[in-house]
């Protein structure tokens, strides 16, 4: 049986040259990067070429940035980071209601430590208003954080807009660009960013190894304590062969850049017409302009995403309800809450996210197994309603 | 040129069976644990395999063992955790002046937001004494953590009896066991402790991968904020093959443990009785009785470890002064200056640090070169005392 894959979005395969890049640094070159020898130099060396290519892919100095293991803990750091940095300043933070749980429950825990969150809104497309944000801010902010990329609907922010704004009152900026590295093209320096989170199993690197951009000059107090590693900034024994995949994901990311957003775009693109010529009521959720290359979220009407889910399995292929990390609860997606999706249609939503690896041929059986899947289940859900289920 | 690694303390190579166990994760089955079709369930399931056998390990239960980024990640989410969950209970803590710089550092971090913390003294070898343990608790006193094995000295405390006196007063214990796994027989149940601190790199696993172990019922907030990973206690996306490599590499130390006890406790010594026999004026740092079985701390007097560290490197020899992670820094060890080793004494000091790999060959030829490399530098030393250099 044909298996397709279409949850780019909760992690992708390392790629080929990536592992093989990686595989010295396990047994040979294994040496401990802090130590002083000839073969903790080696590795030392390694960190600092990754260090290059990770930074050049968002148009940072190397020295701005800071390996963390994963994601989440660059979300964590810059949101923990700053709260406790600029606490004599003032304690008011701003967010939005479509977060990534690392940035909202980072959030709720300095809720419950004294500090005041503004959980701005978004339209029906996912998109913040700049003038939310505007008239949000007062004297006690301290930090927006407003991430770039959303990971279910796949909404891309305007950063740039809503930087110059936080500029002028003189806030720090963070955004979490998980989703957005490698489908977005990044310069830190042109969007204004103070903070930016990314994270190497999303763009064809191993999982466990993530970095946080630091604007130089930016006041942060530490989150991991201990050793000196990362300029002091970061510490525990660097997640070498993890940073050395990383590295190289970089690289194959800048340099395939344009011909990934591409190909993606068109299947995925091709993909959705196909879905709406072939299928009655169905919506996409998000925004259509505004949107990550490989993202499509739709909610097919009258029946549940899960039951799809399970079904499309069985047939090969893989797909997720609201993000993989939430996956495994029962509650309404808080993004497409946000969105004002009706409760009945959000459990309708399935989302579909493509990657370098997929093909036409893949769309062309999602297809034809969706339109066999969504009638068998339609079939159920009437005859349900009809016997008054 | 031969090469000799005797810095097993600071890292292990990966071993063979990790890595070929690891391999699959990350191209082949790379799904994400927390998505529900089958791609992602293989990969849960490969992660509940790992931690039954970390779990082993250490004579623990499969639900009380939660993976981290590193050992330096379980110290700081043990005492910071505990921290704030006791905080309404007392805000005293006590550790000892010889813990890693992730025990230290989180506990400094504490200092400076209400915290009080006491660093109990050791004894010349470098153990804590049960009665100082006992005088410094107050009614005030939350938590006590106090490493398992010293990564400088290989010192091993008697941490069955420090938890007897902590539960005798219903105070959490924490010990940093990351030196202590696969070179001390290590059972959580036994010892009584309710926090315990591991790391895969340094039993042949991977870097980027540890592990808390927290016993059930302990009352402790969470340090890394976001999705429900972890049973809900720790977020980001799992390091699935560093997950994995960890479980492979617990797997072959439990099997391997009597043999590879016996082996390098033989080896370090040989190595001690040779270092000696053939060299004057030389002493070793730390306790002979309770001691890391691969760890040789030795001091060499009237010339400086740094230089001989070098001198060794250049010959193939790896070995480091003090810790790793402080290696790169000129303060005297903080371990040896708690042991009250006089400042001269502690920037003659050498760790040695035997592991599985290592042989007798490769000792005598370190022995061999030692010598060499001890009489030079006294030379030159004495030549400088001489000219009143």
């Amino acid at each position: 049986m044909r298996q397709v894959y279409l949850d780019y979005a909760a992690t992708t395969p390392v790629k080929e040259e990536v592992l093989k890049e990686m595989i010295p640094f396990f047994s040979e070159n294994f040496g401990n990067p802090s130590s002083l020898y000839t073969k903790g130099s080696a590795s030392k060396e390694a960190i600092m070429i990754a260090r290059r290519k990770v930074s050049s892919l968002i148009g940072a100095d190397e020295n701005e940035l800071f390996f963390t293991s994963s994601g989440t803990e660059a979300d964590d750091w810059a949101i923990i980071g700053i709260a406790d940095a600029l606490k004599s300043k003032g304690n008011h933070i701003i967010t939005t209601g479509i977060e990534h749980h690392a940035v909202l429950h980072s959030c709720e825990y300095l809720a419950k430590n004294g500090y005041e969150i503004t959980f701005l809104p978004v339209d029906k497309e996912g998109r913040v208003r700049a003038e939310d944000l505007e008239n949000a801010i007062t004297d006690k902010t301290i930090l927006v954080s407003i991430m770039y990329v959303n990971n279910e609907v796949g909404t891309i922010q305007d950063i740039k807009e809503l930087c110059r704004i936080t500029k002028s009152k003189n806030v720090v900026f963070h955004t979490d660009a998980v989703q957005a590295l490698g489908n977005v093209k990044i310069n830190v320096k042109e969007l204004g960013v103070d903070l930016m989170s990314i994270s190497g199993h999303k763009i064809y690197g191993p999982k466990g190894i993530g970095a946080l951009y630091i604007k130089r000059g930016t006041k942060i107090s530490d989150f991991m304590h201990g050793g000196a590693q990362e300029n002091k900034k970061r510490a525990g024994t660097e997640n070498l062969t993890g940073i050395v995949g990383f590295g190289k994901a970089a690289e194959l990311a800048e340099l395939n850049s344009e011909n990934h957003i591409t190909k993606v775009t068109e299947l995925r693109n091709y993909f959705i017409d196909q879905v709406f010529e072939k299928i009655d009521d169905v919506f996409l959720n998000g925004s259509r302009e505004f949107r990550h290359p490989g993202n499509a979220n739709i909610t097919f009407e009258f029946i549940e995403g899960e039951a799809m889910l399970l079904y499309l399995d069985l047939l090969g292929i893989s797909v997720s309800t609201g993000s993989a990390c939430s996956s495994a609860s029962l509650t309404p997606s808080h993004v497409l809450t946000c969105l004002g999706v009706p409760v009945e249609k959000i459990h309708g939503s399935l989302r579909f996210t493509i990657g370098d690896p997929t093909t036409k041929e893949d769309i062309d059986y999602v297809i034809e197994k969706l339109v066999e899947v969504v009638a068998k289940l339609r079939a159920i859900s009437s005859v349900s309603k009809a016997k008054g289920w």
